[in-house]
């Protein structure tokens, strides 16, 4: 297509910005393995794996910001200004909502909850698909690819819903008020996550609508 | 205004998202007509209701899935397209939370509580006032009755922002924490239905600044 | 640089705007003043308090809808319409959220929380600095100035996030179930106003960096 030949013209200048992308994407894959892993083997009394996420979390905040610097920087860019900002924030936030989910586990110490390693996993496998997703943006070639990768990102947020209003009812039979309340906000928080990952598939949906 | 006759010189390609976005807006009267008389007569142990909810949500991802196709194969589009994928995110919006509603009314089981239907008619009544605007929308002649259909969407909301924090305190009178948290949760979930809605009308008002 | 130029060369229609945005951030200012400090010496019994939070609150609503009036009237603005339509929603949505953590501070009737007021002070802070960077974006000479209010906002939600985070689990001591789901929804309702200020910052940021 016409435009996507005049996007492929800019790429010197692009690169900038898809470099700072997969870098992006490879942080959200270690975060999100990182948290997998530290859920599977959770020792509440190990804050190793909370004090990782926040520093992926910090790491994410610095190449965001980088991000903005770089559009203000850079009149021309791959795609709407708009877009890459968009894009930018959405996957800050599943950044913001893993340390969250991450930060209150740690802070109400309640029993282990086997389903929270049910979303990690949802979310490790979110985080891989939007890299392939990043990938396959950069050369414009593969817009069905991208297509793919977004329907997978929204089966693993079907799926999460579903592990959410299971595990919500069976956390109601303890009968356990406090334990609900507190084990209810994480599980919303975990829910989150892969729904900020559907914002970012919608996003690059979107961008390869109007550009492939 | 000029540029309301630009938009009429391409009416054959606009027909299909007008024709799109009607029927999009008769699917939520559907569904919101179906949850109200589901609820006025409800029977948690007949999941007709619920089934039913779980078709249309479907069907609306089937129908904003297809605003997305048709964006994507259409270079003409009778208003910005920003816009028209912001109107159709929102409008399925409003059926995934009337779903989410109808799923948590089902599974936590609690007794019947007459405010839900108090919501649904408030919803039921916003989505009436969708399909208005929107048919007043394709014509472009009628500006002022998109605004007054976004007005009393726009009041329906802050009558249910009352029914919700006026429930809330009468929740709370029960003194039962496990009831609170539950149905707390649903009413949450009702009153976010008509922010969504409310959503939709503050997309269609911003249209009507641009085009009308 | 030229589009600075260009911009300042429409100066007297601009003015209609940003007019309106500093009686926004007036507004926005005497409403969380008088927030903090109804909640410094709080009587629930006196509800003078929350009935000037509700005229604020009326009076943001009228200010927001003359910004869409003018925009619908103004073919020539300071920057897109989009922008300028961003701000003023993500402005109105602060003074919203105010309104509904103070209403229920009085529906719930708990007992006094020191915290509330740690969060008041947060809120006005952020207010004063949503004020210096909106004067200080008309000119559209310092920018540097308007990143330097935007990086205080984020830094008051950064603290907001840890007062909510340290007060939730003080919440949880008290082991009182129903005291927990009223008071975390009310610490939930004072960060999200936060969480709002950052976005306004946020929009800001990326202007300037359009613009500037």
């Amino acid at each position: 297509m016409g435009i996507g030949n005049i996007f492929r013209a800019f790429q010197p200048k692009d690169k900038i910005f898809f470099d700072l992308f997969e870098r992006i994407a490879d942080t959200l894959i270690d975060m999100s393995k990182t948290f997998h892993e530290g859920l599977l083997e959770f020792d509440v009394n190990d804050e190793s794996m909370l004090n990782q996420m926040s520093d992926y979390e910090h790491k994410m905040d610095d190449l965001t910001h980088e991000v903005f610097v770089q559009l203000g920087e850079n009149f021309i860019t791959p795609f709407d200004r708009e877009d890459i900002s968009q894009l930018a924030a959405g996957l800050d936030d599943i950044a913001d909502y893993i340390y969250a989910s991450a930060k209150y586990i740690y802070l109400y110490k309640t029993p282990e909850n086997k389903v929270y390693s049910e979303f990690s996993l949802l979310i490790y496998k979110s985080c891989v698909e939007l890299k392939k997703a990043i990938e396959n943006l950069k050369d414009f070639k593969n817009p069905n690819e991208v297509k793919e990768s977004c329907i997978k990102i929204n089966s693993y947020e079907n799926i999460a819903d579903d592990v959410l209003s299971q595990a919500t009812v069976k956390l109601f039979e303890t009968n356990d008020a406090i334990l609900i309340i507190k084990q209810k906000s994480i599980l919303d928080y975990l829910e989150v996550v892969t729904d900020k990952a559907e914002d970012v598939a919608n996003i690059m949906e979107s961008i390869v609508i109007k550009y492939a």
